[in-house]
């Protein structure tokens, strides 16, 4: 089903110009590789990332917190635990909060610990196919944090896990997948030097925590994240001669991004 | 009260001079966000970065190291032990050490830490004016690692603190301030983008570890430590077009640094 | 004794494709510091990153990987237990497994997990000339992650170890030393700045894990991926202007490395 009640033009600049504007606080407990590019894209995007991830502080902070991202990726014991709390009170809070179930299927621990925090309702998931396929009941999950299936291989199962889980499902790759179980969008921007930069899927969880603190509507709320980043990675990529430049310029770019711009690269259906 | 004493044209560059002449050891019990940045940062610098924050290795290695810096931003169980720790055996081996109270007041963990190494006698504390008004006891500590008050705001807490804890106080904002509770400094060098990038702030408490570390009049240290971090960061946003190629940037001018210049840039009153 | 064995010539580059082909899959259990620059280093290589890094996890992953790293840097208790139940595994399994002992002999908890390990028999041993004579069982292991001692000190411990433990032994400086025991060569190849960049030895590592997940012979595969990264280094401080542009080119340089132009390049002995 087509993206026809968002009019993207209009709406996916002025997400990112309320984000700008609120500078929404992200709470983010997220794994050991990525945390110092997810706050660095969070700055650039105008949003106020916060690391706050060990109990008893994880779940009075989500309290406060504009929006929570918990991913999965290096999931050590205390940090579970102020996981399960974090998602516990940005439940009970009325906080949004972000899924990203890295690897889920193929390892035991994090895929016990994914279920968990399933059943204490995420506002959004995202994963790549192999991933959103594991937590939807089939599949192992891949290697690990690549995708070894196509987007299209995950549709119904991203359908179906956005139906059951009551949330919005967003599955990475070349073109973005983002579905509410009823609605549909696919994202056709982005380079693929993307995924030659650690934390290129795992910061666009946090971007999806800051949209969804701005934006009621979680849906377009995360089919404006999603295409604000992929956005900032294109243009990023006309800066770059590799994996290390591009890092940098995507950083830069997605500071710099016009918002008028913005809406007429969008390359939504 | 001005910083009459110092002749700050010929000090800074001679402190920085000791620095790379030196190559200070410096041990950082630190936020999981910013470990890597703060080391790059050290390493631009010409000092020597070591991570050792794990219990039985922390307080073995504090007593040799030149400086240490301890920094609250995600205060683990295993690390807090470590924290307590390396700050006693610096302590009795006298060497310097630097606190730095991220977020504290605002969250329960990292406030009763704060409290406890406070009574082992930091040799600086470093922080933004939310964070030293709430370790001076007053106010909250506002959101997390952005200050919601003003340097100005802080001035009175930091004196104070000063003067109670002895110890070195310096609060980062637009203008620095660097005092001992009885001499004052202000550093009016930086740019806006040392705070879209993370670690900006974090990084500079292990540059004043260094400092502390070749210098014994610690107040002279930490105000040499500002000046140069925040002029190398003007230079570096000459140079930048985004915060990504800002951190870039920053790293290759504090290599650069050229002392004559340093001395005649720097802005302190 | 030259490597007269290996027409590096030939050798080297055709490794390189071999590790962009098989894109292996390397699980790095590594010290906080350097997590984003290895799995980007990985990346840029064309291998594929995985840090699984937790008890329950660590031993089934590394059945799988293609490779694995263990890095000895900031040895938290948890991690410590999942090293060795990866140690474990990869060993039953027959993945190939990379040891970098980073400041052994220095501090005590390391010291004894690098002992632990060392029975564990790894493949591939990486360390600094103080790190090496220490592991050898000479010398106290210098003063944390810098080498005070040079390659050419360490080299009798380094056959020695290559010899009792069973596997090759690369130790790093200004030339690099490779050894099996019985084989020997120098690689004089990389520039001085890769030492002002946090990880740039412990990256070096994985890369290691990474060519010896495609080789067999692991002494060539260790050779070819010594030679690997230090000629990208050499290409990458061309295009630099200090530390931090120095880490980025060096990524690019790393994802760009002509094949031809690395066989001409290599600097052995």
């Amino acid at each position: 089903m087509p993206v026809a009640s968002i009019d993207h033009t209009a709406f996916v600049p002025q997400a990112l110009a309320r984000v700008r504007a609120d500078s929404p606080l992200v709470q983010c407990l997220t794994n050991s590789v990525v945390t110092g590019f997810t706050a660095n894209v969070l700055l650039a995007l105008g949003a106020s990332p916060a690391m706050v991830d060990i109990p008893e502080e994880a779940g009075p902070f989500a309290r406060v917190a504009s929006g929570v991202l918990i991913n999965l990726g290096t999931p050590h014991a205390e940090q579970r635990a102020a996981m399960v709390e974090a998602a516990r009170a940005a439940g009970s809070a009325g906080t949004p909060w972000v899924l990203d179930p890295v690897a889920v299927g193929a390892l035991p621990v994090r895929t016990a610990l994914a279920r968990e925090l399933l059943r204490l309702r995420p506002t959004v998931i995202r994963g790549n196919a192999s991933e959103i396929i594991a937590l939807a009941g089939a599949g192992d999950g891949g290697r690990g944090v690549d995708s070894s299936d196509g987007v299209g291989a995950a549709e119904e199962s991203a359908r179906e896990l956005a139906r059951t889980a009551g949330c919005v499902v967003a599955v990475s790759g070349p073109v973005d997948l983002v579905t509410d179980g009823v609605r549909s969008a696919r994202i056709a921007n982005g380079d693929a030097l993307l995924t030659r930069v650690t934390g290129g899927g795992c910061a666009l969880g946090a971007v999806m925590a800051a949209f969804a603190a701005v934006e009621e509507d979680r849906f377009a709320a995360v089919v404006a994240a999603v295409t604000t980043y992929t956005v900032a990675a294109e243009l990023a990529a006309k800066e770059s001669s590799g994996p290390g430049s591009f890092a940098v310029a995507f950083l830069d770019a997605l500071a710099a991004l016009d918002e008028a711009d913005l809406g007429e690269r969008a390359a939504l259906s």
